[in-house]
């Protein structure tokens, strides 16, 4: 990147303090105190809030342009009913109906155009060079010249995913973008889901799938079934909006999927929160009160539960006996090695130790597979295995 | 009590620096950081550790005597071996056999003889009120008239714990000592295991069941075996000594036990730290491995082990549901009431929310139920049930 774009914190700090009405000392103590960070790359130097802080989502990225300080904000963390019925009924009420999307199983982008460039930003609000590549090769450019003031936000999905690698969803060969909100640059505001829709189509760019409108006390019965469906091919679970999108969308997940979320966490058990086991078994405790189980349907779901904790902890450590090392094997496809490059940096800058393999020409694209070694998970498992104690 | 038995710190802290050979500063630091803490009440006031520091272990405790300062030295940390084989041969390497008890599930009490006065410290160096009144009660005061020099270290077990209610153990009625370790005061150097059970059976001291010594390279398949025998009893399981007592104890305990410990927990899902929960299903990942289990085998372990962890938090939900508040009961079998009403203090020191019930009079001794409130499961419930969101 040329020097020229580089902005001098102060002079940035004297611009945000416009466009955010804080304060410059405030501004100035928050990246002190680095809430909010410095990123610079191969992209536009901008700063990101680590932290929510001020009214300002964790996430949102402030990008210095032609006209002053330009603001993506952060994704707004969607909270989760962990009783379906109760959950809407609470949560909506006075909303006559909700709207319900699939919620895809990869990694959350906001996808905005600065200075005229399309830049994807994940959910910390760093720009990803791989993502950036991949984010709109299924179209939607059009879409940011006609409307460089709106966000797309939505999931990057597919077994090219080198964050959360799913093989899931049939329909995507590679990584593909579906969106679930638009929103207005700075104020963050979102179109209504129909509006959303209706620009989508115009510009023919992907949405996650979408159930429909249900009327608020029929909401619960019908999405308990959407959710049975949706687990028994391996997918996630809804997000329930209303749909002028005044009030926040909540979400709820499949059994299925908080299994396939412990089969994953456990077979790296000592490199995950304790907090990730802990708030999957909860909802399934929750999920079997509120779907009134009988005797044999709770004993099959405690089986599942059940392996999916242990088998993956016995075949780890089973495979660290071997000598192995214990990996998390993810890839990415790229036309220009340029961007895998950037991509392997963009890792290290996020603290990931890991390891790409040599790029596979596979039909005019790269392959390559990364290696992150989950090194808590490996020394914890050896020195068991040699003996230390606990 | 009276106040003639208080010691004003300064006093004290110039006495324990001469008895720990800790500067007199740093003592006061200690004290300023509640590092070192004054427990006043009923008994003689002392002093304790909260942590372990300056090579004294968490939960000592410090008496004024009329011969200066003595010292009951906190109960160490026994390491848990996670794979019995190997923990066993690297812990306990050049040593020829090793001595294994049974590691019984109750409280961890030292029983020391401070100024004449026979009293019992709970592992954090409070002299509790209840223990101190039942300790003794199956014989051992004559032990402390021969040798007031020595701690004798043990659990309390039975239906009538009031801290960790076990009805496993069908040799005890109400609650009842078993000794583990003799140790002596101030250094905290135990005896050897058979100079333990030569005092232990010469005062009719009841000792935790002895399986005996293993020499080192049978022990961990010896061990195995006892292991599922105290399982299928429901018991915990064991710890392993050098006979010498020059090298530290390890332990490691039965699938059945950190079932039952989940299953208890689960109950009250929200008021247990998560790593209870996460080290328990790690054990029985690297038990599962170490007993080559089959598939059929290890199918049953994960059934088992998510019972443990659903049923008890489905119940919970579903109590909570028919507006019960979720408690934990337990309770006090003792002679006088003012032991009662001392322990309901001890227990208010110690921060429980617990409500004692009316005494019932058993056999010539007041039978109080004690019902602890779980207020985090309580409230974290009942907003889900309300419908608030996670």
């Amino acid at each position: 990147m040329s020097r020229s774009q580089e902005v001098p914190d102060k002079e940035f700090v004297r611009l945000s303090s416009i466009a955010l009405k804080i304060p410059v000392s405030r501004l100035s103590g928050m990246l002190n105190r680095r809430v909010l960070q410095k990123v610079s790359g191969f992209f536009p130097d901008h700063y990101r809030f680590d932290k929510g802080i001020a009214g300002f989502e964790a996430g949102t990225a402030l990008f210095k342009t032609d006209d002053g300080i330009e603001t993506v904000r952060g994704f707004p963390k969607i909270h989760r009913a962990m009783m379906l019925g109760v959950g809407i009924a609470t949560h909506f009420e006075g909303v006559p109906e909700v709207a319900v999307e699939e919620k895809m199983n990869g990694y959350n982008v906001r996808v905005a155009s600065i200075n005229g460039k399309v830049i994807a930003l994940t959910r910390g609000g760093l720009v990803c060079p791989y993502t950036t590549e991949r984010v709109l090769e299924d179209g939607g450019r059009e879409f940011f010249i006609d409307h460089p003031d709106l966000v797309l936000c939505g999931e990057m999905v597919g077994p090219d995913n080198p964050y959360v690698p799913k093989n899931i969803y049939p329909e995507v060969d590679s990584i593909s973008f579906f969106i679930f909100d638009i929103r207005h640059k700075n104020s963050g505001e979102p179109l209504t889901v129909d509006e959303k829709h209706e620009l989508c189509s115009h510009y023919n760019i992907k949405t996650v799938p979408y159930f429909g409108k249900f009327s608020i006390d029929k909401a619960a019965h019908s999405i308990a079934g959407i959710i049975r469906e949706l687990g028994k091919k391996d997918r996630e679970g809804v997000v329930i909006k209303d749909p002028e999108m005044k009030l926040s969308a909540i979400k709820y997940t499949s059994s299925k999927s908080n299994n396939n979320d412990l089969k994953y966490a456990f077979g790296f058990y000592n490199d995950y929160g304790q907090d990730f086991f802990f708030s999957r078994v909860v909802r399934e405790g929750f999920q079997a009160v509120e779907w009134d189980e009988d005797e044999e349907t709770l004993h099959e779901r405690c089986c599942l539960l059940g392996e999916s904790i242990l088998k993956p902890m016995v075949s780890t450590i089973k495979k660290r006996q071997q000598g192995e090392r214990i990996t998390e094997e993810v890839q990415i496809r790229v036309r220009s090695l340029d961007t895998a490059y950037k991509f392997e940096e963009h890792l290290r800058r996020l603290g990931i130790d890991a390891q790409f393999d040599e790029p596979q020409l596979v039909d005019g694209q790269y392959l390559i597979v990364i290696r992150k070694f989950n090194q808590s998970t490996n020394d914890r498992t050896s020195a068991i295995l040699n003996g230390h104690l606990w």
